[in-house]
């Protein structure tokens, strides 16, 4: 279905674009934000939430955006971010996922995605998440070499009541490979407490953009959570993306994987 | 002249000897702290200073030890730090230059080295400096393969009255080569203000640890000057220590540096 005959449909609304931020950019790093954004097109009457939830986590990834603009300006790499909230469609879900447009998320009913008709569930479908994919193959498919994709989120320091003592969770899918290198080095790069697939892993179904991005294609990936307490200032939220940045280096060298710009 | 004879000296005093940590480290790297310390020995009668300034930047660098231990145990690498206040000898200066024991430093005179006897100013040299000299020679001589100097050190936020911009400085004498690595990758490690020989630089006569070190020998090396006010707290010094272990680690790779456990 072409996306004008969607918008004609039951269901339909505007969709921003996916933003391709430093199309390109001269390193193998691919970074995608999957929940950079809040924003719920006018036409889905804020799916019937307060504004303050739709700001809240539950909406996006707060922080997110700011770090991987960062880590896109550091590496020079492109990157690959949603412009719609992951309560429309959150872009780290297959369709076939219930919690691709959920109906409940942590302690909050989504009232406007309850009983969608499949027309309603296919518009969103095709307007949020294809062009998502269309947008984030395009760039893969651009690249010089091997690419290496480094999806950037944060969580919420307080889940369901619990708070949450892990910082930074460096997750991964089959493929450990980057996961592992930058793991190995940890202890040069940062003091937070870093946890190997936490607070979320493969088994929450977090690792979707991986699973259907790199690992078949070979692609060095990993994806990377930080608690969003710790990015909440302009100031950290850069020093966070100074210190990521230094530390996929850091593991993409163990890769033996070459940096432009790097021959001296 | 032995210790012993120079402690029956006009001049002696009883001197801590150099801090060796971390003697085993598996690392290339040997981290070096020139200003550890503050500490005068009581037969100097704190060199007619307040215990304020004996506090102060000018008898030490605040702050360095602190980060120098934090590189040396993430890097795995040996630390050798001097245990006496540079205004007693500075051992980050040769004997025959001046200010290797201050008759004034900044905007401070310091009495208890104004007029020293040449048997006096001997005895700085012979408690102080040789035995730091000969702590840091065999530390080099038994690294395994070729040792890599880095110098830790902190400045003071004002000076002479003069606000300073500068946040961290990379200085180097003739051997810019490791200074060079890092300095390209600045922006994947830190969003401080990072400059190349500022506050100081070799014509400040600041290079003596690596012009006497390293340089003659081939070995790759750097200095670098943290503003002190940017490591005052314990979560300071941890995190300044991890930027600069990271980025340490990224300049010598970059150099083919072998970095021991790095393998994949």
């Amino acid at each position: 279905m072409t996306q004008a005959a969607v918008q004609a449909q039951e269901g339909a609304f505007t969709a921003p674009q996916p933003l391709v931020v430093n199309r390109d950019g001269a390193s193998p790093v691919i970074v995608v934000c999957e929940h950079a954004s809040c924003f719920v097109p006018a036409e889905l009457n804020s799916l019937g939430l307060d504004a303050e939830t739709l700001k809240s986590h539950v909406a996006w990834d707060p922080g997110a955006m700011k770090v991987a603009e960062g880590i896109s300006e550091r590496l020079d790499a492109v990157l690959v971010a949603s412009q719609i909230s992951r309560l429309v469609y959150d872009c780290n879900r297959p369709p076939a996922a219930a919690g691709a447009v959920p109906e409940r998320s942590e302690i909050f009913d989504i009232p406007g995605n309850r009983n969608l008709a499949p027309a309603q569930r296919e518009a969103r479908i095709a307007l949020v998440y294809e062009p998502f994919r269309a947008s984030l193959a395009s760039v893969i498919a651009a690249a010089e070499g091997p690419a290496v994709i480094v999806t950037i989120h944060s969580f919420t320091p307080v889940y369901d009541g619990v708070a949450r003592d892990v910082e930074l969770g460096i997750l991964h899918d089959s493929d450990a490979r980057l996961a592992d290198a930058m793991l190995m080095n940890t202890h040069w790069h940062t003091s937070l407490d870093v946890r190997r697939n936490e607070p979320y892993g493969p088994e929450d179904g977090v690792t979707h953009t991986l699973r259907e991005n790199a690992v078949p294609a070979g692609l060095y990936n990993v994806m990377i959570e930080i608690r969003n307490d710790l990015i909440k200032t302009p100031r950290e939220q850069d020093a966070m993306a100074a210190t990521l940045s230094g530390w996929i280096i850091s593991g993409l060298r163990e890769l033996g994987v070459a940096i432009p710009g790097e021959e001296v």
